[in-house]
C-alpha cells in the first residue's frame, strides 16, 4: 500500500527520483535554465509542528492527533503549501483529524465544533490549489472514509455515491457494474466526489460535461443547522437549483456527504487525433469553429508550443489533440467532421485518426497518450520542481472568445516583464466552450532574489491580468483562500450579501470553513 | 396591430372564433364529451375592477392606472385565471401599471415600493400558468418597453438583451444579425426573456439546452438594495454560480433588466421524421435509448395517443417525433441513428425522414408540422374550453425513468379517479434527459357539479401524486403561487432557509413578489 506525502503532491513513494528530477532539470537547461539547487525531500521528523488541541470525548472514536496525520493535512497542494512543506513549517496545522464512518460522526463534528467555538476544515484530497485548506487549529474533517457507491440505478444512469470516495475507489466500485463517472481533474488519484462539487471540479469532458456540476442528479449536504437534501430529478424548473448553491460552496454552506450522480456506461468506440499548426492564432480559430459548429468532442485541447515541449509531445509546433468516445455508436465520422475543419485552419494531421473498439482501451500511443501520462504526472513535476528550487505554478481562466487575444497578449507582457529570466509562460485550453475557452497557464522560472516573493508577484500580476480583462478568476481550481481578493471584484455585489445571508443562516456560529470564499471580517 | 385580451389567451383577434369553438366541441363530442355551454367573451364593460392606487408623482411618467391596462395585468393565464377573467372577477387588480423605460425608472418603482409598503409584481407576458401575477393592489411593473437587443459579438455568439423583449421581437433583431435564440416556449409569441429567465423556462431542444438556464452567460437584476451583474462568460467555477440564484427565483430577489445570451447561427439543415408506435412502453423505451445514447436530437417529442388524438396529428397511435437541426453540417445521418433505435423498438416511420436545406425553412408538413401549429395554438384552445364550460388544463414534471412507469400509472388512477366522465388525460414529454423524461399532462373533462371544485381536486390529486413519486412539482412552468405548497414539500428545508435569508437582504421591505415561491408569511 502506498503511503500519502505529508507535504508533496500524492504518493511518497511516486515523488520524483533523483532521475527524474535530473531529467527535469536537463530539459530546463535546454531552454536556458541555471543549474537548480536541489534540496533533499523534508522528513517528517524534522517539521516544525504547534501542539495538538484535546480531542472531544464525543470525537473520540474517529479522531486523531497523531504528528504525521496533522501535518498531511495542514495545507493544500499549492506552490506555498509545498515551499512551507518543504522548509519543514506547519504553522498552520489543525488541532486535530476527525475521520467520521457516517453523517451521525460529520453531525457530532459540526455540534462540538459550535459548542467550542471550534472552525472545521472539511478535507477530502487535500489537493487545494488555492489555500483552502490552512486554518490553523481547526478541526480537519477528513471524508474519506465515507467512501462508498452506496446504490446504483442502471435504468437511470444514477449512482448515490459518498462524498469522501477518491477518484480510483469510486470508479473501481463504478467498473462493477460496468459504469464510470468519466471525471478526471488532474487530481483524481487523490481527490474526492464531495470536493470535485464542493469546488465545481473541471473534468474530463472538453466539451459539454465539462464541471462536475453537469453530472449531479442531486446533492446532500450537512449544515450546522440541518440536512440539505435535494430530490433526485433529470431537472427542474422548482425555483432555484439548490444543487447550484451547494455547488461552488467550498464548504462554507455545509459539508456534502453524498450525492446521486449521472454516470455512463463505459464507452465501447473512440477515434482519436492530433493535429499540429505552426501558428496558434490559426489553431485557437480551429477550436472556435469545432466548438461553435457544436459537435462536442470528448477531447479537444490545445497546447500551446511551449506547453507542447514542457509536456513533452511535440517541438515548436502548436498541438490540438481531439478525441470522441461513445457507448453507443462509433465515432470515426464525427472526428473526421472535426479534422476537417481543423486542417481547413491550416492544421497537419500529425497522429490519426486512430479508431479503438472495446479490447483496445488500453492503448495509449501518439500526443494524446503522452500528453495524458504527462497530464497525471504533471503536479508531481511540480513537486520536484520546487525541492529544485524553481518557481513553478499554473492559474487558470474562462474567457469569451472575442477577449481571448487581448487577454493571452496582455497576460504575457504582464507576466514575462514580472518573472526572472528566462522564464516560460505555457498556454493550453482544458474546457472549450461555443462563447469561449478555458485557458490554463503554467509558469516556470528561476526563484530570483526572493523565491515566495517572485511567486507571489507573478501570481497577483496574472490575476489582476484577469480580472481587468473580464476573465473569471478561476473556471475549475476554485476560489479557497488565494483568490478572495480577485473574487470579491468579480462576484455580484448582491450576490455577495445574499452568500453571506445563507451562510449565517445556516451555519450561525461560522465554523465552517472561515477565510475561504469570503473573508471572516464579512 | 393586434390587441392584447384583457382576460383569455393571447390576442384579441386570435381567440377562437364560433366555428374554432364548434370543431373543438365536434372533437370532443367524438369521445363521448356532453355538448357545451358555450358563453360569450366578457367585455371590457362588463368586468367588476377595484378603484386605481394613486400613481406617485415620481412614476407619473410612465405609469398608468386605465382600466383595460389593469384588467390585462390582474392575472396570468392559468385555468382559475380564465375562470375569472371570462366571470369579470377582476378583484385582483394591481394598482396601477408601470411601464419602465430603462432601468432607473424600475430602481424608481422600487424605491418608492419600499416607501410606501406597496408590492410589486414583475410583468413580461403575463403568461404565467401557476399564479405568478395576481396581487391586489400591487403595482404592476411592466418590462415589455425595455425589448431590445442592446448589443451582439458574433465571435462569441453572444446578445445582451433586454428583460423585457417578447419572444417575436427578440427574434427580429437577433435575425438582422443571422443570429437566433431558439428558445420557444408555447407562449413565445407573448412571453418575455426576464420571464424565461425568472422562471427557467424550458424551450425548442428537447434535449441538451432544455431550460433557459444553459442559454445565459450572464445576467443584470435590479434588486431593491443594489444591481445584480454577472460577468459575461463562457464558463466559471468562482463560488456558486451568482446566475443559477437568479434563474427560477420568480422575482422575489429582483427584477431581470437584461441578460447575455448564447445565440445561434440560424440553422441551415434540419432533417426530421415522425415514428408512430402502438404500445406507449416500447415507446418509451425508445427514447430512453434515444437519450442514453447521448445523440441529442433536437426534436424528441413523445405524445401519447390521447395527445396525439387532442393534437390531431394520428389516431389511435403514440408519436415520436424526431428532428436535427444545424449551422454546420448536414444531419441526415444523425437522424438515421435514431431511427435505426426508434425501429429496433417497434416502431414504425410514418413520416419522413425528410431533408431540409436552408430554402426549405418554411416546410411544415408531416406530424411535427401539424404538431408545431398545434402546439402554438394550443393555449387559445384552453382559453376556447373553458369559454365553453369545460374544465381544461396542464401540468408538467420531470422524474428519473426508474420512476416514470409507477408514476404515470398513479397519476392515470388518481386523476381519472377524481375527474367527472368522460375526462381525458393525455401525456406528452416535452424534454427528455439520458437520465428521465420530462413528462406534461393534459386533462380535459366535464365541469361536474362545481367548475372551480372539480379543477382543484385534479389540480391537488395530481401534485401529491408527483410529489409522492419523487417528481418536481415543476419542471418549466415555476412555482407561483398555486405549486408552492408542493414546493414547500419538494425544496430541501436548509435551502429554503437560505433563499428567505437571501430574499430579506435583498429586499428588506418586502416588496417584491409578495406570496410567490416563499409564503408571505414565510
Amino acid at each position: 500500500m502506498r503511503h500519502l506525502s505529508h507535504w508533496g503532491w500524492g504518493f511518497t513513494e511516486a515523488l520524483p527520483d533523483a532521475t527524474e528530477r535530473k531529467n527535469l532539470a536537463m530539459l530546463l537547461s535546454a531552454v536556458g535554465f541555471p543549474a537548480p539547487t536541489p534540496v533533499p525531500y523534508p522528513s517528517l521528523d524534522a517539521i516544525d509542528l504547534p501542539a495538538p488541541g484535546a480531542i472531544p470525548d464525543e470525537l473520540a472514536a474517529f479522531a486523531t492527533d497523531d504528528r504525521e496525520e496533522r501535518a498531511r493535512h495542514t495545507y493544500g497542494r499549492a506552490f506555498p503549501d509545498l515551499v512551507r512543506g518543504l522548509a519543514g513549517d506547519f504553522g498552520a496545522a489543525p488541532a486535530f483529524v476527525a475521520y467520521p464512518r457516517d453523517e451521525a460522526d460529520v453531525l457530532q463534528v459540526l455540534d462540538v465544533a459550535a459548542r467550542e467555538g471550534l472552525a472545521v476544515t472539511p478535507f477530502g484530497g487535500g489537493t487545494s490549489v488555492c489555500g483552502g485548506v490552512e486554518r490553523a487549529g481547526a478541526i480537519s474533517l477528513d471524508l474519506t472514509r465515507m467512501d462508498r457507491v452506496l446504490e446504483v440505478i442502471p435504468e437511470s444512469l444514477h449512482a448515490r455515491i459518498q462524498g469522501g470516495a477518491r477518484g480510483p475507489r469510486l470508479e473501481a466500485q463504478l467498473a462493477e457494474h460496468d459504469l464510470t463517472l468519466r471525471h478526471y481533474p488532474q487530481s483524481f488519484e487523490l481527490s474526492t466526489l464531495g470536493g470535485w462539487l464542493a469546488t465545481r471540479a473541471g473534468g474530463h469532458f472538453a466539451t459539454r460535461y465539462t464541471h462536475i456540476d453537469d453530472l449531479a442528479a442531486s446533492i446532500r449536504m450537512v449544515t450546522p443547522t440541518g440536512v440539505w437534501d435535494s430530490r433526485r430529478l433529470p431537472g427542474s424548473g422548482a425555483g432555484p437549483s439548490p444543487d447550484r448553491l451547494a455547488l461552488g460552496s467550498e464548504g462554507i454552506l455545509g459539508v456534502i456527504t453524498e450525492a446521486w450522480m449521472r454516470v455512463f456506461p463505459r464507452p465501447r468506440w473512440r477515434s482519436k487525433a492530433s493535429v499540429h499548426f505552426a501558428d496558434f492564432g490559426a489553431a485557437v480559430e480551429a477550436v472556435r469553429a469545432i466548438a461553435q459548429a457544436r459537435l462536442y468532442p470528448s477531447n479537444c485541447r490545445l497546447l500551446d508550443s511551449t506547453q507542447a515541449l514542457l509536456d513533452q509531445v511535440a517541438m515548436g509546433e502548436h498541438v490540438l489533440l481531439l478525441g470522441f468516445e461513445s457507448a453507443h455508436h462509433p465515432v470515426a465520422s464525427r472526428l473526421d467532421e472535426v479534422l476537417a475543419i481543423a486542417t481547413a485552419h491550416g492544421g497537419r494531421v500529425a497522429y490519426g485518426p486512430k479508431h479503438l473498439e472495446d479490447g483496445d482501451r488500453g492503448a495509449r500511443d501518439g500526443s494524446a497518450g503522452k500528453w495524458r501520462e504527462s497530464f497525471f504526472r504533471g503536479p508531481y513535476k511540480q513537486t520536484a520542481l520546487v525541492s529544485m528550487g524553481m518557481v513553478a505554478d499554473t492559474f487558470e481562466t474562462a474567457i469569451p472568445w472575442d477577449r481571448f487575444d487581448t487577454l493571452h497578449r496582455a497576460l504575457h507582457e504582464a507576466v514575462t516583464a514580472v518573472m526572472p529570466e528566462p522564464g516560460l509562460l505555457a498556454c493550453r485550453f482544458t474546457h472549450v466552450y461555443p462563447d469561449g475557452p478555458a485557458p490554463y497557464y503554467t509558469f516556470v522560472c528561476p526563484p530570483g532574489d526572493d523565491l515566495m516573493g517572485t511567486w507571489r508577484r507573478i501570481k497577483e500580476t496574472a490575476s489582476d491580468v484577469l480580472i481587468a480583462h473580464g476573465a473569471t478568476i478561476t473556471h475549475h481550481h476554485a476560489v479557497g483562500r488565494t483568490h478572495r481578493p480577485w473574487y470579491a471584484q468579480q462576484r455580484p455585489d448582491p450576490f455577495a450579501r445574499a452568500l453571506l445571508a445563507a451562510k449565517r443562516e445556516l451555519d450561525p456560529a461560522g465554523v465552517l470553513n472561515p477565510g475561504v470564499l469570503l473573508a471572516e471580517t464579512e
